[in-house]
């Protein structure tokens, strides 16, 4: 799979990252790396992705806790200490070796540490590498708020590396599934009817394949939009109810909590019932939406009681302006459109018809 | 004064502020305006600032407590909670009403909410005039270290009146009148000459356009590397050493805390006694600036048991790079250079320099 190389930053595959990254290493000047690990990477990734590094350069490892939960901003505290202790200074590399929690964590660090120094993602989960590695968002959550606090600052380079995905449970796969059919959803007929096929045999055989398009999806909707003023917004699809159910789900005790991809399918079915509601999607396309998607999450248990405390998390997403919730929707399969209204009855309309 | 009006930003002096603000609210297309005070401001400055402000946006108050120990993650968190609470959105203001630490802490504050929003700092206090509100520089301490955390991100516009000088303390408005010294002292000895002129006279008359032409030597540096790759690092003279003994002295009980200004006061003797002995700098300007600094500020104490930490402190200094502590230093009044190398002993005998 070929590399993708803009001005900002590159991304490779599997065998090339590592000469890519040995090359980077050897040409620049930096003082000194620090991989940024939680429990989980440093035991079943690091060892892997360490006996591939070429370099002369000090490596120091920052290891944080493995979980959504800790994705706050008193995790950035402890990394930005341990950073100042271990004397980093600007001309320091971070390269963050995890999931999507790991790089948009490890991201904003590097963005705000003594103002910004460079960094490296390299995604484990599928989730990271179809979906949170690419296009410069990084964050943290504040309380239950998803990614209130952060940076768009993009990593010099992306190394995809699928080996690390053998280490992965089952669930944590289904969770960046979400995003690689959503990639389908808001932007190819195509690529969803690839993957549906994939779904219906149960199947994740050319995976690599699958990524690297997904990867490209993302990619060129980033590049085209990085500041999220339009197009980029249609890669919120699903996340508006999902981010809200996401977090209504971490912040409850009697709630089971959520994978990110699991939220967000949720909020696909929702997303797909509104625009058939509101627009005209075709109700067999909803119907289709809600059978794959359900073939592949384990249905989240939403009652009456659930309604209210979501609705009221959506003034809390980042799209909205003006006191407008902004939905992104579906005309057809790859044909979004952003900044729709929904009104309150339509979205308790679409959570009964996915709890149906 | 002509306003300054660049491609990112524009700064407005006195009364073309008020027009300037009232005619970008106009035009704008903001959903609610959030202004970031701290006890002082709110009481002194607000009352005068609001008096003048025409618009029908919904106007916010948020308040921090006054002073630089409160320049700090924790206070961030409050004000992002806040803005939260208050349902700030994506095209939401802040205004940073304040001195130093209101516009550092807001301008980081503003950059990192929701991954953005735009902000405008009014400076009331003369160091924020001259120094900290102009550049983009914002961020927080982390523990002891001045500004560890925080990013570069420019305001959209800075607005100048003098007229909060008159709520000043006298040691606060010498503190700014530091970093206008050190504007002579890196860029223009004829306005070295100048401000030295009115130390002489202990006159703070034409304060106005003293302040004017301050701004206007940031401004062109800063505008000229806002990353500080090169020459912005100038603007660093004196607060190398600076900021380890303004940190030493936030940290330490038994030692006054020092206004910004004054810490710097005392880098700038030692930067100039280290000039003297490394580079060419001539010792009769040597001890111009340690006499002019001297009938300024107050003499600080340090004694010997405290040269050991400070210097220890300076391994966290944000110029740094492979190891090296980079000073800037003086070939002549007007000439600095950067990257300097300083080797322990050079700095105790600036220290005792300064203490004699």
């Amino acid at each position: 799979m070929k590399s993708i190389v803009t001005n900002q930053y590159s991304i490779h595959f599997n065998s090339a990252c590592y000469d890519e990254l040995n090359t980077y290493l050897q040409h620049s000047y930096f003082s000194k790396i620090f991989v940024l690990v939680d429990n989980n990477t440093h035991e079943f990734c690091y060892p892997h992705f360490i006996a591939k590094i070429e370099t002369n350069l000090v490596i120091e490892i920052i290891e944080i806790e493995t979980g959504e939960i800790h994705k706050t901003i008193e995790t950035c505290v402890g990394v930005w200490s341990a950073l100042s202790e271990l004397n980093a200074d600007r001309k320091s590399l971070i390269i963050n070796l995890g999931g999507g929690v790991v790089t948009d964590l490890g991201g904003f660090v590097a963005s705000t540490y003594k103002r910004g120094i460079k960094y490296i993602n390299v995604p484990t989960s599928l989730l990271a590498m179809v979906d949170a590695s690419v296009g410069g968002k990084t964050g943290v959550d504040l309380d239950t708020l998803k990614n209130q606090v952060g940076v768009i600052n993009t990593a010099q380079m992306i190394l995809v590396d699928t080996h690390f995905l053998k280490t992965l449970p089952q669930n944590e796969l289904q969770s960046g599934f979400a995003e690689m059919l959503k990639h389908g959803l808001i932007h190819s007929e195509t690529y969803w009817d690839t993957l549906k096929g994939y779904v219906l045999q149960s199947s994740l055989k050319y995976l690599d394949i699958l990524i690297y398009e997904s990867i490209i999806i993302k990619q060129n909707i980033v590049d085209l939009d990085p500041l999220e003023d339009n197009l980029r917004k249609t890669l919120n699809f699903g996340h508006t109810l999902g981010h809200a159910i996401e977090s209504y789900y971490l912040s409850n005790v009697d709630k089971p909590s959520l994978l990110h991809g699991e939220a967000i399918a949720v909020g696909m079915v929702l997303a797909a019932y509104i625009s058939k509601e509101l627009l005209h999607f075709p109700n067999e396309k909803c119907l289709e939406i809600k059978t794959i998607l359900a073939k592949t999450f384990d249905k989240v248990e939403i009652v009456d009681d659930d309604y209210k405390p979501i609705i009221e998390l959506l003034k809390h997403d980042k799209k909205n302006e003006h006191g407008n919730i902004n939905f992104v929707l579906l005309n057809a399969i790859g044909e979004p459109k952003i900044n729709c209204l929904v009104d309150n009855d339509t979205i308790i309309k679409s959570l009964r018809y996915y709890s149906n």
